[in-house]
Protein backbone atom coordinates (compact mmCIF):
# COMPACT_ATOMS: atom_id res chain seq x y z
CA UNK A 1 0.00 0.00 0.00
CA UNK A 2 1.10 3.56 -0.70
CA UNK A 3 -0.37 6.71 0.89
CA UNK A 4 -0.14 10.25 -0.98
CA UNK A 5 -0.64 12.98 1.17
CA UNK A 6 0.35 16.24 2.86
CA UNK A 7 1.01 15.49 6.39
CA UNK A 8 0.19 19.18 7.79
CA UNK A 9 -3.15 19.02 6.14
CA UNK A 10 -5.85 18.04 8.18
CA UNK A 11 -7.52 14.98 6.74
CA UNK A 12 -4.26 14.02 5.97
CA UNK A 13 -3.03 13.95 9.59
CA UNK A 14 -6.39 12.49 10.51
CA UNK A 15 -5.34 9.55 8.69
CA UNK A 16 -1.55 9.48 10.09
CA UNK A 17 -2.79 9.73 13.83
CA UNK A 18 -5.32 6.86 12.72
CA UNK A 19 -2.50 4.84 11.31
CA UNK A 20 0.18 5.42 14.08
CA UNK A 21 -2.70 4.48 16.53
CA UNK A 22 -2.73 0.95 14.96
CA UNK A 23 1.17 1.01 14.67
CA UNK A 24 1.17 1.32 11.12
CA UNK A 25 2.44 4.66 10.13
CA UNK A 26 6.09 3.49 9.41
CA UNK A 27 5.06 0.21 7.51
CA UNK A 28 2.93 2.34 4.90
CA UNK A 29 4.97 3.96 1.76
CA UNK A 30 4.46 7.88 2.15
CA UNK A 31 3.75 10.39 -0.73
CA UNK A 32 4.13 13.65 0.27
CA UNK A 33 2.89 15.90 -1.94
CA UNK A 34 2.76 19.90 -2.64
CA UNK A 35 -1.02 21.19 -2.20
CA UNK A 36 -0.08 24.06 -4.24
CA UNK A 37 1.31 22.29 -6.91
CA UNK A 38 0.98 18.86 -7.08
CA UNK A 39 -2.54 17.69 -6.39
CA UNK A 40 -4.75 19.77 -9.38
CA UNK A 41 -1.83 17.65 -12.38
CA UNK A 42 -3.56 15.00 -14.27
CA UNK A 43 -1.20 12.29 -12.35
CA UNK A 44 -2.99 12.91 -9.53
CA UNK A 45 -6.51 13.60 -10.56
CA UNK A 46 -6.32 9.97 -11.71
CA UNK A 47 -5.53 9.09 -8.10
CA UNK A 48 -8.53 11.13 -7.16
CA UNK A 49 -11.08 13.18 -9.89
CA UNK A 50 -11.41 15.75 -7.08
CA UNK A 51 -7.43 16.50 -6.20
CA UNK A 52 -7.68 15.66 -2.88
CA UNK A 53 -5.57 14.12 -0.53
CA UNK A 54 -5.10 11.42 1.11
CA UNK A 55 -5.06 8.67 -1.41
CA UNK A 56 -4.30 5.07 -0.55
CA UNK A 57 -3.14 2.97 -3.45
CA UNK A 58 -3.79 -0.26 -3.02
CA UNK A 59 -1.93 -3.24 -3.88
CA UNK A 60 -4.07 -4.40 -6.75
CA UNK A 61 -3.47 -1.02 -7.91
CA UNK A 62 -7.01 0.51 -6.87
CA UNK A 63 -6.91 4.08 -5.35
CA UNK A 64 -9.18 4.85 -2.54
CA UNK A 65 -9.86 8.44 -1.31
CA UNK A 66 -11.76 9.98 1.45
CA UNK A 67 -10.05 9.88 5.19
CA UNK A 68 -13.18 8.16 7.02
CA UNK A 69 -12.91 5.43 3.91
CA UNK A 70 -9.57 4.85 4.31
CA UNK A 71 -9.88 4.45 7.82
CA UNK A 72 -13.06 2.34 7.48
CA UNK A 73 -11.04 -0.01 4.87
CA UNK A 74 -7.59 0.25 7.30
CA UNK A 75 -9.73 -1.00 10.53
CA UNK A 76 -10.66 -3.73 8.82
CA UNK A 77 -7.56 -4.71 7.85
CA UNK A 78 -5.99 -4.70 11.47
CA UNK A 79 -9.07 -4.25 13.72
CA UNK A 80 -6.86 -3.89 17.06
CA UNK A 81 -6.73 -1.35 18.51
CA UNK A 82 -10.68 -0.77 17.44
CA UNK A 83 -11.09 2.80 16.40
CA UNK A 84 -14.49 3.04 15.21
CA UNK A 85 -16.58 0.35 17.30
CA UNK A 86 -16.59 -3.61 18.35
CA UNK A 87 -20.53 -4.08 17.11
CA UNK A 88 -22.55 -2.49 13.84
CA UNK A 89 -24.35 -0.56 16.85
CA UNK A 90 -21.51 0.93 18.44
CA UNK A 91 -19.96 1.54 14.86
CA UNK A 92 -23.31 3.57 13.81
CA UNK A 93 -22.88 5.67 17.45
CA UNK A 94 -18.84 6.10 16.93
CA UNK A 95 -20.01 7.38 13.15
CA UNK A 96 -22.58 9.97 14.79
CA UNK A 97 -19.79 10.96 17.23
CA UNK A 98 -17.30 11.34 13.62
CA UNK A 99 -19.37 13.00 11.74
CA UNK A 100 -20.61 15.25 14.52
CA UNK A 101 -17.23 16.83 14.94
CA UNK A 102 -16.64 16.82 11.36
CA UNK A 103 -19.58 18.62 10.00
CA UNK A 104 -19.59 20.60 13.39
CA UNK A 105 -16.14 21.09 14.35
CA UNK A 106 -13.69 20.56 11.51
CA UNK A 107 -16.02 22.44 8.49
CA UNK A 108 -16.28 25.61 10.04
CA UNK A 109 -12.97 25.90 11.46
CA UNK A 110 -11.20 24.82 8.17
CA UNK A 111 -13.86 27.11 6.63
CA UNK A 112 -12.12 29.65 8.81
CA UNK A 113 -8.61 29.29 8.01
CA UNK A 114 -9.26 28.64 3.99
CA UNK A 115 -11.12 31.90 3.97
CA UNK A 116 -9.11 33.54 6.26
CA UNK A 117 -5.72 32.89 6.64
CA UNK A 118 -3.47 35.06 4.50
CA UNK A 119 -1.45 31.49 3.46
CA UNK A 120 -4.13 29.79 2.30
CA UNK A 121 -5.02 31.76 -0.36
CA UNK A 122 -3.38 29.59 -2.83
CA UNK A 123 -5.77 26.77 -2.33
CA UNK A 124 -8.75 28.92 -1.76
CA UNK A 125 -10.16 31.00 -4.49
CA UNK A 126 -11.67 33.15 -3.64
CA UNK A 127 -10.95 33.84 -0.14
CA UNK A 128 -14.39 35.80 1.59
CA UNK A 129 -13.60 37.48 4.13
CA UNK A 130 -17.33 38.01 5.56
CA UNK A 131 -17.94 33.60 5.21
CA UNK A 132 -14.74 33.71 6.92
CA UNK A 133 -16.13 35.27 9.90
CA UNK A 134 -19.15 33.81 9.77
CA UNK A 135 -17.53 30.45 9.99
CA UNK A 136 -15.57 31.83 13.09
CA UNK A 137 -18.65 32.41 14.37
CA UNK A 138 -20.32 28.94 13.70
CA UNK A 139 -16.82 27.27 14.88
CA UNK A 140 -17.00 29.21 18.45
CA UNK A 141 -20.91 28.20 18.76
CA UNK A 142 -19.80 24.70 18.56
CA UNK A 143 -17.26 24.60 20.96
CA UNK A 144 -19.93 24.98 23.39
CA UNK A 145 -21.49 22.15 22.59
CA UNK A 146 -18.40 20.54 22.28
CA UNK A 147 -17.39 21.39 26.01
CA UNK A 148 -20.81 20.43 27.30
CA UNK A 149 -20.40 17.11 25.78
CA UNK A 150 -16.96 16.54 26.84
CA UNK A 151 -18.58 17.01 30.59
CA UNK A 152 -20.24 14.23 30.74
CA UNK A 153 -17.69 11.51 29.13
CA UNK A 154 -13.84 11.28 28.52
CA UNK A 155 -13.87 11.47 25.04
CA UNK A 156 -15.93 12.22 22.14
CA UNK A 157 -18.00 8.90 21.73
CA UNK A 158 -18.26 7.94 24.82
CA UNK A 159 -15.08 6.73 27.66
CA UNK A 160 -12.56 5.38 25.25
CA UNK A 161 -10.44 6.69 22.56
CA UNK A 162 -11.84 6.81 19.12
CA UNK A 163 -11.56 8.00 15.35
CA UNK A 164 -14.00 11.06 16.65
CA UNK A 165 -11.02 12.20 18.72
CA UNK A 166 -8.71 12.04 16.09
CA UNK A 167 -11.38 14.36 13.47
CA UNK A 168 -11.62 16.35 16.76
CA UNK A 169 -8.03 16.40 17.78
CA UNK A 170 -7.25 17.50 14.10
CA UNK A 171 -9.61 20.26 13.29
CA UNK A 172 -8.37 22.28 16.60
CA UNK A 173 -4.54 21.80 15.84
CA UNK A 174 -6.14 23.13 11.99
CA UNK A 175 -7.18 26.33 14.26
CA UNK A 176 -4.14 26.96 15.85
CA UNK A 177 -3.23 28.79 11.95
CA UNK A 178 -5.90 31.55 13.28
CA UNK A 179 -4.65 31.17 16.92
CA UNK A 180 -7.92 29.22 17.77
CA UNK A 181 -7.67 28.29 21.71
CA UNK A 182 -11.00 26.89 22.44
CA UNK A 183 -9.16 24.52 25.31
CA UNK A 184 -8.21 28.44 27.03
CA UNK A 185 -12.02 28.88 27.78
CA UNK A 186 -13.38 25.68 27.30
CA UNK A 187 -12.39 23.71 30.65
CA UNK A 188 -13.81 20.20 29.51
CA UNK A 189 -12.14 20.97 25.95
CA UNK A 190 -8.66 21.30 27.71
CA UNK A 191 -8.82 17.97 30.01
CA UNK A 192 -9.91 16.38 26.78
CA UNK A 193 -7.09 17.72 24.67
CA UNK A 194 -4.54 17.10 27.10
CA UNK A 195 -5.33 13.90 27.02
CA UNK A 196 -5.19 13.44 23.47
CA UNK A 197 -2.31 15.47 22.98
CA UNK A 198 -0.36 13.57 25.23
CA UNK A 199 -0.81 10.15 22.54
CA UNK A 200 2.33 9.22 21.06
CA UNK A 201 -0.01 9.38 18.00
CA UNK A 202 -0.64 13.10 18.33
CA UNK A 203 2.86 14.19 17.21
CA UNK A 204 2.61 15.14 13.85
CA UNK A 205 6.62 13.70 12.92
CA UNK B 1 -38.37 3.54 16.28
CA UNK B 2 -39.81 7.27 15.94
CA UNK B 3 -37.69 9.88 13.06
CA UNK B 4 -37.82 13.57 13.30
CA UNK B 5 -37.41 14.93 10.33
CA UNK B 6 -37.85 17.84 7.76
CA UNK B 7 -39.03 15.79 4.48
CA UNK B 8 -38.15 18.63 2.39
CA UNK B 9 -34.23 19.22 3.49
CA UNK B 10 -31.77 17.18 1.69
CA UNK B 11 -30.45 15.17 4.49
CA UNK B 12 -33.50 14.25 6.38
CA UNK B 13 -34.96 13.01 2.21
CA UNK B 14 -31.57 10.52 2.09
CA UNK B 15 -32.88 8.70 5.04
CA UNK B 16 -36.51 8.82 3.33
CA UNK B 17 -34.95 7.20 0.25
CA UNK B 18 -33.04 5.23 2.37
CA UNK B 19 -36.15 3.61 4.27
CA UNK B 20 -38.31 3.63 0.84
CA UNK B 21 -35.38 1.39 -0.27
CA UNK B 22 -35.56 -1.29 2.48
CA UNK B 23 -39.48 -0.92 2.58
CA UNK B 24 -39.27 0.67 6.16
CA UNK B 25 -40.81 4.53 5.15
CA UNK B 26 -44.15 3.40 6.52
CA UNK B 27 -43.12 1.32 9.54
CA UNK B 28 -41.25 4.15 11.24
CA UNK B 29 -43.25 6.93 13.31
CA UNK B 30 -41.96 9.78 11.66
CA UNK B 31 -42.03 13.49 13.48
CA UNK B 32 -42.12 16.60 10.68
CA UNK B 33 -40.63 19.35 12.30
CA UNK B 34 -40.16 23.17 11.45
CA UNK B 35 -36.85 24.29 10.37
CA UNK B 36 -37.67 27.62 11.35
CA UNK B 37 -39.13 27.08 14.81
CA UNK B 38 -38.57 23.69 16.23
CA UNK B 39 -35.14 22.42 15.52
CA UNK B 40 -33.05 25.15 17.55
CA UNK B 41 -35.52 25.13 20.92
CA UNK B 42 -34.27 22.69 23.91
CA UNK B 43 -36.98 20.09 23.34
CA UNK B 44 -35.14 19.04 19.95
CA UNK B 45 -31.42 19.88 21.55
CA UNK B 46 -31.82 17.81 23.78
CA UNK B 47 -32.19 15.04 20.96
CA UNK B 48 -29.18 16.43 19.07
CA UNK B 49 -27.15 19.43 20.18
CA UNK B 50 -26.57 20.94 16.84
CA UNK B 51 -30.41 21.37 16.21
CA UNK B 52 -30.48 19.48 13.32
CA UNK B 53 -32.57 16.87 11.59
CA UNK B 54 -32.74 13.62 10.98
CA UNK B 55 -32.48 12.23 14.50
CA UNK B 56 -33.94 8.94 14.77
CA UNK B 57 -35.16 8.13 18.16
CA UNK B 58 -34.43 4.19 19.49
CA UNK B 59 -36.70 2.16 21.44
CA UNK B 60 -34.41 2.35 24.21
CA UNK B 61 -34.77 6.13 24.09
CA UNK B 62 -31.51 6.65 22.75
CA UNK B 63 -30.93 9.16 20.24
CA UNK B 64 -29.09 8.51 16.87
CA UNK B 65 -28.29 11.50 14.82
CA UNK B 66 -26.41 12.06 11.17
CA UNK B 67 -27.99 10.79 8.29
CA UNK B 68 -24.81 8.63 7.00
CA UNK B 69 -24.99 7.39 10.95
CA UNK B 70 -28.60 6.80 10.64
CA UNK B 71 -28.85 5.06 7.76
CA UNK B 72 -25.62 2.53 8.57
CA UNK B 73 -27.29 1.47 12.07
CA UNK B 74 -30.76 1.09 9.59
CA UNK B 75 -28.69 -1.30 7.09
CA UNK B 76 -27.13 -3.33 10.19
CA UNK B 77 -31.19 -3.69 11.02
CA UNK B 78 -32.50 -4.07 7.80
CA UNK B 79 -29.89 -5.40 5.75
CA UNK B 80 -31.68 -6.20 2.38
CA UNK B 81 -31.84 -4.98 -0.16
CA UNK B 82 -28.06 -3.96 0.89
CA UNK B 83 -27.33 -0.25 0.04
CA UNK B 84 -23.49 0.23 1.31
CA UNK B 85 -21.39 -2.88 1.03
CA UNK B 86 -21.49 -6.65 1.35
CA UNK B 87 -18.15 -6.70 2.89
CA UNK B 88 -15.90 -4.69 4.64
CA UNK B 89 -13.71 -3.65 1.58
CA UNK B 90 -17.17 -2.92 -0.56
CA UNK B 91 -18.38 -0.85 2.44
CA UNK B 92 -15.01 1.53 2.74
CA UNK B 93 -15.33 1.77 -1.04
CA UNK B 94 -19.47 2.99 -0.85
CA UNK B 95 -18.23 5.51 1.67
CA UNK B 96 -15.94 6.71 -0.61
CA UNK B 97 -18.15 7.40 -3.13
CA UNK B 98 -20.61 8.44 -0.82
CA UNK B 99 -18.17 11.00 0.93
CA UNK B 100 -17.08 11.89 -2.58
CA UNK B 101 -21.17 13.17 -3.54
CA UNK B 102 -21.39 14.34 0.26
CA UNK B 103 -18.62 16.50 0.66
CA UNK B 104 -18.17 17.32 -3.52
CA UNK B 105 -21.86 17.81 -4.90
CA UNK B 106 -24.23 18.32 -1.81
CA UNK B 107 -22.20 20.72 -0.21
CA UNK B 108 -21.28 23.03 -2.77
CA UNK B 109 -24.75 22.73 -4.05
CA UNK B 110 -26.27 22.98 -0.24
CA UNK B 111 -23.72 26.09 0.33
CA UNK B 112 -25.31 27.61 -3.31
CA UNK B 113 -29.06 26.98 -1.98
CA UNK B 114 -28.50 28.17 1.24
CA UNK B 115 -26.65 31.16 0.98
CA UNK B 116 -28.20 31.98 -2.37
CA UNK B 117 -31.95 31.13 -2.26
CA UNK B 118 -33.98 34.32 -0.54
CA UNK B 119 -36.32 31.94 1.11
CA UNK B 120 -33.15 30.19 2.77
CA UNK B 121 -32.64 33.53 4.74
CA UNK B 122 -34.10 32.07 7.85
CA UNK B 123 -31.86 29.27 8.00
CA UNK B 124 -28.57 30.76 7.22
CA UNK B 125 -27.40 33.68 8.97
CA UNK B 126 -25.78 35.77 7.48
CA UNK B 127 -26.38 34.76 4.05
CA UNK B 128 -23.19 35.59 1.92
CA UNK B 129 -23.67 36.33 -1.61
CA UNK B 130 -20.40 36.10 -2.51
CA UNK B 131 -20.33 32.87 -1.29
CA UNK B 132 -23.51 31.78 -3.03
CA UNK B 133 -21.41 32.79 -5.89
CA UNK B 134 -18.38 30.84 -5.31
CA UNK B 135 -20.15 27.34 -4.23
CA UNK B 136 -22.36 27.60 -7.98
CA UNK B 137 -18.99 27.54 -9.67
CA UNK B 138 -17.33 24.88 -7.35
CA UNK B 139 -20.84 22.83 -7.67
CA UNK B 140 -20.50 23.30 -11.71
CA UNK B 141 -17.39 22.16 -11.49
CA UNK B 142 -17.82 18.70 -9.67
CA UNK B 143 -20.48 18.23 -12.30
CA UNK B 144 -17.98 17.41 -14.88
CA UNK B 145 -16.30 14.98 -12.87
CA UNK B 146 -19.42 13.46 -11.87
CA UNK B 147 -20.45 13.11 -15.78
CA UNK B 148 -17.02 11.88 -16.52
CA UNK B 149 -17.20 9.36 -13.35
CA UNK B 150 -21.15 8.21 -14.60
CA UNK B 151 -19.90 7.27 -18.19
CA UNK B 152 -17.77 4.52 -17.06
CA UNK B 153 -20.64 2.74 -14.67
CA UNK B 154 -24.38 2.80 -14.48
CA UNK B 155 -24.37 4.26 -10.72
CA UNK B 156 -22.05 6.44 -8.72
CA UNK B 157 -20.38 3.55 -6.97
CA UNK B 158 -20.33 0.58 -9.24
CA UNK B 159 -22.57 -1.38 -11.64
CA UNK B 160 -25.65 -1.11 -8.96
CA UNK B 161 -27.86 1.15 -6.92
CA UNK B 162 -26.15 2.38 -3.40
CA UNK B 163 -26.55 4.72 -0.69
CA UNK B 164 -24.11 7.16 -3.16
CA UNK B 165 -26.91 7.65 -5.54
CA UNK B 166 -29.10 8.72 -2.63
CA UNK B 167 -26.52 11.47 -1.72
CA UNK B 168 -26.31 12.30 -5.21
CA UNK B 169 -30.01 12.29 -6.17
CA UNK B 170 -30.89 14.46 -3.32
CA UNK B 171 -28.45 16.67 -3.92
CA UNK B 172 -28.89 17.52 -7.19
CA UNK B 173 -33.35 17.78 -6.19
CA UNK B 174 -32.12 20.04 -3.51
CA UNK B 175 -30.56 22.27 -6.26
CA UNK B 176 -33.45 22.72 -7.82
CA UNK B 177 -34.20 25.19 -5.53
CA UNK B 178 -31.53 27.51 -7.58
CA UNK B 179 -32.97 26.15 -10.80
CA UNK B 180 -29.94 24.21 -11.20
CA UNK B 181 -30.41 21.61 -13.82
CA UNK B 182 -27.15 19.71 -14.79
CA UNK B 183 -28.71 17.22 -16.29
CA UNK B 184 -29.73 19.46 -19.39
CA UNK B 185 -25.77 19.58 -20.34
CA UNK B 186 -24.43 16.43 -18.62
CA UNK B 187 -25.60 13.53 -20.73
CA UNK B 188 -24.19 10.66 -18.36
CA UNK B 189 -25.81 12.56 -15.25
CA UNK B 190 -29.12 12.45 -17.42
CA UNK B 191 -29.15 9.05 -17.88
CA UNK B 192 -28.04 8.21 -14.44
CA UNK B 193 -30.60 10.79 -12.57
CA UNK B 194 -33.79 9.24 -15.02
CA UNK B 195 -32.94 6.12 -13.72
CA UNK B 196 -32.78 7.10 -10.09
CA UNK B 197 -35.69 9.07 -10.52
CA UNK B 198 -38.04 6.45 -11.71
CA UNK B 199 -37.52 4.77 -8.38
CA UNK B 200 -40.51 4.84 -6.01
CA UNK B 201 -37.60 5.57 -3.56
CA UNK B 202 -37.46 8.58 -5.16
CA UNK B 203 -40.78 10.44 -5.06
CA UNK B 204 -40.92 12.42 -2.20
CA UNK B 205 -44.34 12.20 -1.10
Amino acid sequence: MKLYTAKLAPNPRRVHMFLAEKGLLDQIERVELDLATQTKIPDHLGRNPLGLVPVLELDDGRFLTESRAICSYLEHMHPEPNLMGQTPEERAFIEMFDRRVEWGVLLPLANWVRHGHPGLGVLEKPQIADFAEASSQKAKAAMVWLDEDLAGRDYVAGNRFTIADITAFCALEFARLVKFKPWESHPNIARWRDQVKARPSADVG
